[in-house]
């Protein structure tokens, strides 16, 4: 199965950036655990992180073209206001999206709690820190054996 | 692995109300479907519908003690108010939770967009129809299995 | 024809509560109207009140099988909240249903502005004191025999 | 018995707007069918439109004088914000009033949700269509026997 | 004296539930304190809990006809939305009513900043932990005296 | 001195709406007042009252042209939402314009608090009854002496 | 071609009005120059303006009936709170129909920088002075020749 | 006749702050203007100003007591959220109150749009400059005169 | 035991000031029944009034430093606005503190019914006129007690 | 004539997207039907499409220095958000700006009723489907004539 | 260089008042270094503390007299609702003013994230503790000298 | 001392862009007033301009890496939604951020009187022009010298 992660604006300073809220861990590290799932579950996982809007809705519209059937996506900040990713996603509709976010935003800043681009997508997972990635990319293979 | 299933008020309506929201299913159809699936899995899947907001906290209290591992939960329209359905599932911070709703909530009356009930749990799927609640069931053992 | 009145929390408090907006008579002074008028009419009305969010919707639910045609509803103080009784009174298309409210909602606090539960009922009166129960029974038989 | 049935603007259109929400008939079938059942009831029945706030103002006013004992009023988009129609109505205590709506205006665009014209009638009617009209006549009708 | 306890929802989960928040002792110590101090001042102390927002209604309305002098109440989440329970204290009138929150309910969730059930009660103590109980007892026998 | 009083939507009404607000003298006895005032002052005072917004515009336009020095206007509901009002009073700059409300506006409605039209005035007097009339009359001869 | 140019309350004190705003222009004007235009295209154009409301409406439904195949339309502070001129708008819905506004109406008081009527119209031209009528008139009949 | 003028804070600083909009006279010259007329019509008016609240409403309950009919007051910022000015004027009923303000505070920023002092008084004049304060003079006397 | 009362903004105008709603009972009255109490109980019990916000907080704090165990504070207006007064309250924090209300503040005009200060304090009465003020009282020794 | 067509984010996917919204033509055939027409006018039509915010900004920038004289843009939803865009388009005062949208944006979801963009441009034309984007080019090319 | 540094109300508590927050540092403390960097830079630096909102006015108007060049204020809690500082700051227009605030309030509570006073400030220094007053002073004798 | 000044999205066109706002100066001669700062006070400063979010992102997180030991930042528009960029700098904790804009953003168009960004940076000059920008990288300097 073909699966992208795509990991929004500064998400590639994870390790670096507010350690008590994000973790010891850093990006190279998520990939790695990443990679090493893929490798086990034989999928082709690809992974893809921009601090550009622009950057992210191309490599979604790339996704419709390349056989990917599965985006995980945490939009970071974008999260909150990029109505065109939220497009973006919902034009791609034969493809299963599940947004991740690592922390619990319900408890942080008030902007934190809406999200314009969940509606685009099937599924969402909270809070359960590096390890939601992992769960997201388990819970779009379950979707799309569901739907078969 | 032990599941609850829980069915907030006018979910045993399924078939009866709105038949262009919800499909042609009924309750009964959704209860065999589970079942079914907890055969083929092995696994013990309760199901439980009620319309009453303490019921649905008293038996949430009880999952606690009956070593419930799992709640799939479709609040109905407490979903859109019911902080202490929010507060129960809370409490019960060691079973893995999942909210689920048959249809697309954001495309329909303005006051199903807003989940107070979601914040407290670990994940959410959206407008998958019956499927979404068995999808939910393989997403709770997925999230079991990965924090082990 | 077959009517079933709903009185929701509080209302059994009738000639107890708040006198000078209620007025002095008693719940049973109203179920005596109600019965009296129903004799004369030849109709079966049957009353119910109760406290609880919940068995007021089983109690809509149950009357989509027992062949009750018209619903008369004064949701009391959950008319401004509850979405579920709003959902129940909407999941039985069939039976004609009028909300009643007994003191002019519209001139008190202002958290009794708002009705959720009117949107899903045929009609509504308002500000006529018990004498509004009545006019409700007579404004769903007339309902009835236009649609007939 | 004398009844005065107020439409005001865009109604007198019906037929023409937008069938799809108003339905087939136009404004003269349905002067016809108030007129036929006014003469199968024995009762003076008087249908007045206009475009203009102040002419539907003035008539409300007349029917102080002209021994009118109920208005039906289908306020049209006045209904959102004319507050001067409001207290035309309120002014004229001693006329029993019904509001009547084609469509359900609870379905349709936001500004539509809000009556601020109905805390000033005894009675509401929507979502009926033309029919609305004859139901809300014969309203008029029982609640003035009742307070008679 | 005879005073009646209501615990609203999820508080009978005390030393379950958030412990950070609401502190080690569970439920059966708080009732336990509670009963101590009843049995040393010679009053009559009933406690009551119930998830169900009817079944505190019901409650509320016995305390009517059983000669309760004094009600302390935590609503727990009801606080936020049960303009039904508002309703029922208020229509005791005659009873003294101390509404009491365990946590300072200010430093928490937006949600739990507003109580729409203290403007129906005499009085409010927050943050005083379980110790808030005694005193609100205490605080319904200095107002019972004073206005006798 | 030449002074125009115009009266808006329901005005006409007066001691026939609401008398417990407006008091019990009617709109005759006003004009009366409005009419002795002015031969006492040698002033000329014409009245006028309208239910229609565009006939009110058209009068205050009328004035630019007939020699008009003063404007008292009781704009009615269409205080709270005309802004084509309030775009004719300030269309006519060179006149003293003041706004009458007879009772306390402040004390009743919500959506009697908020005055649209008075920004377009030199001054605005409240809840001094029908005597409120004879005052911005003399308020109007003040403020034109004092700017001659 | 046939095109109606209406104008709304205060309009035709163009010239009189706030020429800081408006411009030295008047109204008669205008009118000049859009009849000279008409002369130039060889169109039938209509000039109307009314401070009324209801006759605004009128005027439109009768547009419909006389062949008029483009409305121009100014409703001066209507465009802010005229929801029965969107009504009348939307009821023609064969006319093409631009709304036009002489000054940049999002650089003035907040109440004008919201349009009620826009959504009822196929186009918008804001902030090019008395010109802009004349840009309108173009403008329908380009869109008439595109939808031919 | 005995008049308190009242200003409050940064008044005294006129002819100093902002001379854009408050003009090139001083706070002397204002007092200057008030007593000049106060000789001529015969009456006794006393100027305060503070840039304090509290000494504010210490003033007005003094005025209580020394036998002042009439307050004039520009309450300066306060205007805008001195609830405890409001009561202060609210509670010495028998005096007439005028509110001033110097400039068109409708056309300044956001914040001086509201006034909460103003439904406390008995009339307001706005933006008629310093000019205004002896207008609010005569008018006090006009309303004194009218309901003796 | 030493205890401070603190009375805000215009409660030296009791007696005075809207007696529908504060009562016949003048502000030494007041101090007498508090005195009286004092007394009898053995406590030192010190009345303080001002209409300045500043002079509030400076005794605050000066409670800090003369040994004051209790406040009862009625903040009169300030209630509603002064954040400064809530961070001296909290900054005293090993005072108890109780704010008092003589009228039911919810059933009053809009701004009367958000309190700032409340959540500065301990507990709260309202609406229990001048005998709150003793009530007060005897809770704070209550709540002393408590936490020895 | 020069002018500039700009398409933001996802219009690239017309065709694949929504196509219940937007239609079954593709971005390819829209981009044809311009430059058919540009060929027939003889105008020089440049087309652009971006999914990045910076590069619209940048393009709008170019053409300030390349002799554009008009630009159409559909900002997709940068409709909604994008105040920079805005602010380009605000930068380039003198070329002409006319807003297209393809489909009905206010009878879509609630966050497409509002253009942070079109306060910017001298003409907005919604609804008209792809025809829209030729449309706007003849307005430019009239705005364009009558100015010079 | 003449500076003032103004301190409003609770902030003598420093030390006292919320440690967590404020740090251990008091206010005498705060002087000191104050002081001690006024004497290693050769200015006069003067301090100013109060709890009243006037008197922080009638200091600030006095440095306008005293040949003040900055200022330096931390309005405490007025910060969040004195238009009347806001006022004062703004009619001394060439004296250079810095707003300073020891912790960092947009983590804090909702109502201290608006500062009304710092739109008439030149900068705003945040979350630096004590040694932002330090920064500030030095900050104005940069801008100072830029203007020169 | 390294520093980075970073302009946002239109910024390049100052000069061109709203003259009457922005001033004559272009964008190349505030970089010539930066440049040669730079070089009298010995430090290393350097410009980065871009309209594109992700690019402003991408430098902030390059700064992290080369030595930066401050920014200076005008975000353009982005200051008023970007919680990307707001991210980005919170992330790079160890650097001093000032904000600044050009012009008094307070007194603009009601979107630009919130910063999103701002919360993320230790100080914020406005209003002051170029200069400010000269004045910030001052203020860096000092806020480095202190805390070493």
């Amino acid at each position: 199965m073909k699966i992208l992660v795509i990991n929004g604006p500064n998400l590639n300073f994870l390790g670096i950036r507010e350690r008590e809220i994000y973790g010891e861990d850093n990006y190279d590290s998520l990939i790695a655990r990443i990679r090493h799932k893929a490798e086990e579950d034989g999928d082709e996982v690809i992974c893809f992180q921009s601090n550009h809007e622009g950057a992210i809705i191309d490599r979604i519209q790339e996704a419709y073209f390349d056989g990917t059937e599965g985006i995980v996506i945490n939009p970071g900040a974008y999260t909150h206001y990029s109505y065109a990713i939220h497009d973006a996603l919902k034009s791609v509709a034969q493809i299963i999206k599940v947004e991740i976010h690592i922390s619990d935003i319900a408890s942080r800043e008030e902007f934190r709690h809406h999200s314009v681009t969940a509606p685009a997508c099937d599924a969402q997972i909270v809070g359960h820190g590096l390890q939601g990635y992992l769960e997201a990319i388990d819970l779009i293979k379950d979707l799309k054996n569901k739907t078969e």
